[in-house]
């Protein structure tokens, strides 16, 4: 059993008539309904207004993958909150930043740079083309997944190189963009997916589910778990 | 089920009585008898004497993953079996090639450089650390493999940096080498794993088997099978 | 002073009337043109009618950057030939590979894969865009290069994983593509360009010219050159 | 003329007669001596109990790359002032990272991650071997630097996979460490070399040095200026 965090702002949704139609109870509830098809997959949800924005140490010691949705409030998350996630994810928790969250306090924390981009939110045309056939993250899809109104995210996306660069957008208004991007943190993996607009039914997209399925399974650690060196430095006496 | 195949050049083993004390059967018997515990692996091998050095079309249409040990005669393998394995690891075969096989045409072949390296058969201690704690063929081991004996492998390693770099090895001897190396090829998947010489009993070692096993696990391919551009070049009409 | 050799198939120069009217002269003379108003550039010409192919030992021995540009005939250029540039390059010499050159058997060779991709020759609008502002290569252009007719390329690219990518283009038509890769191959650097049609006027271009003299100054090696390992296995004794 | 700033803590330097018997005036006045050859250098220094840690805004914006040597208060550098390097790095200054640097602040800022390693100070041997021959960080030495005495650090090393992995570090006690690495973060270059622990003479070794000098030349910013998005999310209109 997979255990799944969905931590969700909720803002726009209750502020924001046209939101509310699309996702009436919330981005979250509409992830955790579409992932929680999968019966390997145990799902919760947490959100901004909760009691330590919902994240406390126990339901984070009991995630093995996070997925994070923020946009209007990324500054209202606790910083002793962001500390405890980098933990998990040093750790071995995995994480899925989606859309918006790319300015969150935790993405950027991990990534050291702006995590800045350019943007317009202009409802135009999106292609998401698979660019390592080789990843697990893109199996079952297309060639590429057309979504038929989106808002645009252009280079240059300031992160670090990815370790695996997996999706690049095309936008019909002439921009493009690393849109699925994986990293390596600690013992933990770390996945972007732009995909996500709060006024576009895009987390009802079978597709994207799909993606979102395979990253939460690649996101699962299966890594090492007795390699020194992780969170604190040691002493080391020497090995005979 | 996984098909593995383990290809070996079996010249060695045959020849030198102190390598056959070590593998009677041969490495590949050695190796089979190791991986074979696992219930999800279905096992065969091919040796270097068979016709279309055992690797037929069919053989290779039917491997997932195989696996490659080979030292004295990498000229003798058929030009049109490398071009036939190497046109399966670009369709989605995994490959794992062992110690004395990074001079193997298929290697070279698919690294595109000339792979060589610093020797020096010594009988010395080696360690095997692994430095990605995140890596699916570090699971279950401990911080580091001993291994008493070994053959000594130095730097440069002429091979393009690695996409995945597992394990480094410290020799006693005052060098050191990248020894767990992972690149993707194609839709395939490429692991280069140093320990193996054909005069210590490595292959009989748990620990090193277990890396084996986790390697072919990885390698199996449960990337994109519909992404083109893989194999040859194809016109692209205007996709409406 | 930096000795660059710009290689040139010369053949739809010479049979096309289309072509020869934009490049009179070869493709190889425009860029020996546009690249000569630098001073510390000493520039030769090749081409494929040439004895061996223009590229005998004494030139490539004298070249510290090659320039490569090739469609129709890549299956002429002599193996002997193709061993002799992979040799240099793995000795430190830079290489730049232009638009079709990709499927150029010196270019599969560096890479290992197929270098296949989608194509589609409609004259359509193409923009470059820098996504590696550190990088170099990019120096001194604006956020992206805009050309007005194109052919265009299409993923998946199948080369491995670029160890820097610096640009990706955007194609009118729906497409995108990883339009300028580095990867460093034994001591040597390696750069894919993608512009360059034959039947379009890009290499008159001050844009596209000024990458690839940023190119050529990239790809000087000026690394270390007493490692040991590359080219040929060498026993090491120990170095007390 | 390339600005270059040398930062230290200068703690050990005052309070440790072993120390200042090594380093009498500080390791920044050391490094400043032994960098001062060069001609195209221009050298100050900066500690951390000048006014705002020596590094006012005004410092940062007149240095091409800084130097960061550091040991027992990595916690006394303000967060503003951690805040000031960072935004410089981002907007292209270099950083050279030595030694016990791997825990400050600006350093783990950059990661993303804890940075930790093992360490043992047992001042026995090391070697450093060049791994990548392309690479000009490491142009001038030989296959290797050794060290006579040094603190030993060991893997894990927690920090993202390297871009570039220049050097690694073979220790007589066991172990081993990727000692010279190098990242890309917003416009900046970040290198991270090991060797210089306070109680050893290492910042007079001349090869050390030639790595210093080589890292400065490769960490000064030449790339692209105007790519839009490093920084702060800007809203692009359609560019016609």
């Amino acid at each position: 059993m997979i255990n799944v965090t969905i931590w969700n702002e909720f803002l726009h949704e209750r502020d924001d008539l046209d939101v509310r139609e699309i996702y009436p109870d919330g981005i979250h509830v509409a992830l955790a309904k579409g992932l929680g098809v999968e019966k390997d997959f145990s799902l919760r949800t947490a959100t901004l207004d909760q009691p330590q924005n919902g994240l406390s140490q126990d339901v984070l010691d009991n995630t093995d993958v996070l997925l994070w949705w923020a946009h209007l409030a990324h500054d209202q998350v606790a910083d002793e909150v962001v500390d405890r996630i980098q933990a998990r994810v040093l750790a071995g928790m995995g994480l899925i930043v989606l859309h918006s969250g790319h300015m969150s306090k935790i993405f950027r924390r991990l990534m050291g740079t702006s995590c800045a981009l350019t943007w317009r939110e202009d409802g135009a045309r999106e292609r998401l083309w698979v660019i390592d056939a080789t990843h697990p993250i893109a199996a079952g899809l297309d060639a590429f997944i057309e979504l038929p109104q989106t808002e645009m995210y252009g280079e240059v996306f300031d992160v670090p190189a990815p370790d695996e660069l997996i999706f690049l957008s095309w936008f019909a208004g002439g921009e493009l963009f690393r849109s699925g991007c994986a990293w390596r943190r600690g013992r933990g993996r770390v996945f972007y997916f732009r995909p996500g607009h709060e006024t576009y039914p895009i987390y009802y997209d079978e597709r994207v589910l799909m993606v979102l399925k395979n990253a939460v399974r690649w996101a699962l650690f299966d890594g090492n778990t007795t390699a020194k060196g992780i969170g604190e430095a040691v002493h080391q006496p020497v090995i005979p």
